[in-house]
């Protein structure tokens, strides 16, 4: 399959020339599948929504790999997880190991859950930066609004298929079109992450939408459905680095003063496994240019290093690991260490039990004497929320579809999904919408 | 050993935190070796030098790892190299399998380099730079004048024991004292490259001035040694970013305009070993950040990935591969295909041979049809010279020692080589400078 059908079909416009834009003709208009005809329409907002704006409502869909909310959720959880090749790639496998792992694993990770309060707070951080960003939006853009939060989980509740039939629910698609943002919520991408997320949602997408796969759609009901566009990765926008900064500054705070710049910052990030990396996944450099970013805006007066954590299972995974590091570094005599999750944004169990209860557990019992501490996560940071809907703003004024950087696939790609979802959302506003839908 | 000792002597200055900085009363004023006294003590500058300035005169010594000027020099080229654990590391058989590797290796290097004209331009590349600059910083910097060339390669002549003679031959140290600027040539720092360059630095520098290791020098050689400072990386100094821009935006103008912002760039850098990786090398993330800053320059038209070349042997290396990700993306469709060497400022057999007869000639075995291109090396750009006199400049105008960031070592690092290197450098114009050679 050419990777440069899609690139050749990417429209130009010199000031926003990074991203991808939708054709300026049908410019917030959905278009309808019309196979024989070839044509655009206006498509009508949806009916049983209140638009505030010429070109509103708009869903804004937050995709997250989610968290169980309860330890009875942790068995779905990690079977969703360990069934997706895109973030455990287990190969032919994938069917016999997936579950079997995620089964074995059931009772330690409920009793991780359970440790940090008996679930994840991703959901509850996730619902509230959607909203809190929307009502943002309503303000800055009115254009567009009303501006309703979603959210669409990977491997936890509300899945990406709720998500969906909530949307239609609410009046999106169905031959009433209207407008759909995938925003990702993880700022760097990686195809296991926002690449994952994007599948699926392009599959669900295809079931509930598609003619071709949901022959029960009446004619109607599959010429308007929803015009999605996808906010990619954002990795060095202002505000997220100053958010970040802001939550570095206040722990260096706890240090005594006249050894605050000599603390070294570990940034810490989910390790991928080399198969991935090795693919020619995006991920390790977005992340670094997270980590160089913030850096400056720090000035540059501590040490630092970006490390690599939650490695699990037997083959080879991106390196230096965190728990290493920490222990080495604290085993060295450095023992004024501050870690920062760097590419997620809400707590999760890589924050509150691996790095809180794990790592630096473990440095104090090698004697860092609670010298080794943790940045807060962005959570509800206004400056997070506020650099949320400075991105979505910036989205919806210059009409993008992605960035460019989007359509291209991983040298070493062999998913011929990860090729006919990007063909789905490049291709969105245009005549051939459909044309992924054949492959 | 403590990685925090050095950490703890770092100096203070607000306006320029992020860098070590020589005290202020010593200033440009060489100190003295009196281990009973510990005092400091003005040095006259070098007698056999024409001091323009008050402070100067001032040795600029470009560090890189070279490469044979002639076929004549491969075999003792390839044999410092594999020699060298820094940088390939062969554990406990590396004086037995490094001699084996580069004894084997020779013939077919020696081919390599008569393909690319009988040797490596780097000789001539780095003492143009170096010349060049030292001219623009004798007017920008006139206190230091005048600012004198030098060369220390780590692999090929002029190795760092010929350049340190020639040091003490101009007129520095033995008494004389001086001052000298280690400028890494490296722009992103890894403890294979630049942390070798100062390994093999700080080791002759022991051999040839210090008192402890080198019982011939008189008492008054060994006070008046050298002043140190360390340029040790500047990934994304604007300067070194918009000379790759320059040559990245000619390249591309050589396509069709319609096409231009769809062809792919593809950085590609000199690859690690993933033990070097997972010892926590900082040198993919600053890879990563100039990636970032570049694109972000050429205001993010083009896709591009980061890859990774010239890996060898059968150790795990740091990936995708530079020549994979070429014939997947022909093979693909994807011919538009630029190559940008980012992590080597000259042209070498990396580029010179491995991209343009290798890596482009399979490309087009496959169909290319000439439609992957490389972007030329930086070597003479003026934009470039003008970069590093202003990295120059800055260093010398704020009485720099090295970065913040020099004085971390690896989490995983066991080489206690690099542990005193590092107090060395660190505390270059201090009264415990000496303290690194009881190691």
């Amino acid at each position: 399959m050419s990777a440069q059908r899609p690139l050749q079909q990417l429209t130009k416009r010199a000031t926003t020339s990074q991203c991808l834009h939708l054709p300026q003709k049908v410019h917030h208009k959905p278009r309808i599948w019309q196979p024989q005809k070839r044509q655009m329409a206006t498509v009508v907002p949806p009916v049983t929504q209140n638009s505030a704006g010429s070109k509103g409502p708009t869903a804004m869909v937050f995709m997250n790999m989610g968290g169980p909310a309860t330890t009875d959720e942790v068995g779905g959880f990690l079977s969703r997880l360990f069934a997706d090749g895109d973030l455990i790639p287990l190969g032919a496998l994938q069917g016999y190991l997936g579950p079997l792992i995620s089964r074995r694993r059931t009772p330690k990770i409920k009793k991780q859950y359970a440790s940090i309060g008996g679930g994840s707070p991703i959901r509850k951080w996730s619902e509230y930066q959607a909203a809190e960003m929307c009502k943002i939006l309503d303000q800055t853009n009115p254009d567009t609004a009303p501006h309703k939060p979603y959210v669409a989980f990977r491997y936890a509740n509300p899945l990406t298929e709720e998500m969906y039939n909530r949307l239609l629910e609410d009046g999106f698609g169905k031959g009433r079109g209207g407008r759909a943002v995938a925003f990702s919520q993880y700022p760097q991408y990686s195809c296991s992450t926002t690449g994952s997320s994007l599948n699926e949602l392009w599959k669900w997408r295809q079931r509930l939408e598609s003619p071709t796969r949901n022959p029960n759609l009446t004619a109607n009901e599959a010429e308007g459905s929803i015009l999605w566009s996808v906010i990619d990765r954002w990795p060095t926008h202002p505000g997220l680095v100053e958010a970040f900064v802001e939550n570095i500054t206040k722990v260096l705070e706890t240090y005594p003063e006249d050894i605050r710049d000599k603390v070294v910052i570990l940034y810490s990030a989910h390790s991928l496994p080399m198969s991935v990396v090795n693919r020619g996944d995006p991920y390790p450099a977005e992340v670094a240019a997270t980590v160089w970013a913030v850096q400056q805006r720090l000035g540059r007066k501590n040490p630092y290093r970006l490390v690599w954590q939650s490695q699990v299972g037997p083959s080879a995974w991106l390196g230096a690991q965190t728990s290493d590091t920490v222990k080495n570094y604290v085993q060295q005599g450095q023992k004024d260490l501050v870690l920062v999750p760097i590419a997620f944004t809400s707590d999760h169990i890589e924050t509150l039990f691996e790095i809180d209860q794990e790592v630096i557990h473990e440095a104090n019992e090698l004697g860092a004497d609670g010298r080794v501490r943790r940045a807060e996560s962005l959570n509800g940071s206004p400056t997070f929320i506020n650099a949320l809907a400075n991105l979505a703003k910036t989205h919806l004024d210059a009409g993008e579809i992605c960035s460019r950087q989007m359509g291209l696939r991983c040298p070493g790609c062999k998913n011929e999904k990860c090729l006919a979802q990007k063909q789905f959302f490049m291709n969105q506003g245009k005549q051939d919408t459909n044309a992924a839908m054949t492959l």
